[in-house]
């Protein structure tokens, strides 16, 4: 049976969210933060060199790096469920979020992370040019999300699953304003409808309140 | 005609590249960075919201986003080349090395770029974190192509084609030692050998001999 390794409050949630909608069984590895670093623990160091979540099993495969995961068992596992294939209408779009999600969207708020946490003045250059950015990517979801139901259009899929940790347990680490984003929050909303995300948030992070607002 | 909007000294080399790999005509879009800022030019930021690099036109079709243009011009005009699919044994680690250029590496390399900028003492905990985690990623590709000598295997695959500009031309905005890691010089050279490779930079940046070294 595939294992999920998740660490708390971490983008592994995306991997656990995915296999609830896809139906699948899994065996939930939980991993806590340490408790004054916040980083992972020594035994989801042991098993990977980047020690970070997810990381899953499947047989004798070890496999991190959580596009790679989604991917890798949608195909192998999902019967290509959630993914849009080249004949959908929607194909280049379902790319473009789905690869967004780790291309843009994560790395601004990582971005913005790191230098937040080195006590610039507010009105230091790579302050702003970091939050401008972040500002800008934003936006670009915030108009998306006004024309579609779904980052990809109509239908939820894998783009979904990808992006919304970074505007939900992320604002942990990097907290973020939602307010200027009512498309946004109403996705949120929609989401956190979803029988799928609101079993994976119990199983995977139970002590925690699901972001979405 | 397949479209490349190619920002010169930018991750838009990589569609170039994979179009040469491809042997794919394509017109290419030249846009030089503003001489002051070295960020786009105008032409280029009136074509997308986030104003960057790589943009391609197929017919209507305007996309952003290096990984998804990469996946979009393999399925749509490659015939599927540069991809390893489920039935190939080295599919996993595929999946793996593609996404990571841009889940690790590249945003690696892009928190150190931003918070080396802000002028933090050489021993602030920011500064090192940031650094200790790019030293991490790199080992981790250095170990790899000691094993291999691709990054999915044995092939040659788009997850070269992802990964390679983050060890060369992104060394323009982030400098970094390559002496440490005689595995990836060493590829590197492999890479420099190869034809499309070498056609690819001549027609993209002229002006820039690639950073192989």
């Amino acid at each position: 049976m595939l294992k999920i390794h998740h660490l708390g409050h971490s983008q592994s949630e995306r991997i656990v969210w995915l296999c609830e909608e896809l139906g699948l069984s899994y065996d939930l590895q939980h991993h806590a933060r340490d408790a004054v670093t916040r980083l992972s623990p020594p035994a989801l160091k042991a098993l990977h060199p980047l020690g970070a979540a997810p990381l899953i099993e499947d047989g004798e495969l070890l496999l991190a790096e959580s596009a790679a995961i989604v991917e890798y068992i949608i195909v192998k596992h999902g019967g290509g469920r959630l993914k849009l294939g080249p004949e959908h209408p929607d194909y280049a779009a379902f790319l473009y979020w789905f690869h967004f999600s780790n291309g843009n969207l994560l790395p601004a708020m990582g971005r913005l992370m790191m230098v937040s946490r080195a006590g610039l003045p507010a009105d230091h250059p790579v302050l702003t040019a970091v939050q401008g950015r972040l500002d800008k990517v934003m936006a670009l979801v915030e108009a998306r999300l006004g024309e579609a139901p779904h980052l990809a259009g109509e239908e939820f899929t894998a783009a979904d699953i990808m992006s919304v940790f970074s505007f939900t347990t992320m604002r942990l680490f990097q907290p973020m304003d939602l307010a200027p984003y009512p498309n946004i929050r109403a996705y949120l909303q929609r989401i956190g409808e979803r029988p799928a995300y609101r079993r994976a948030m119990a199983k995977g992070d139970p002590d925690l309140v699901p972001m979405l607002k």
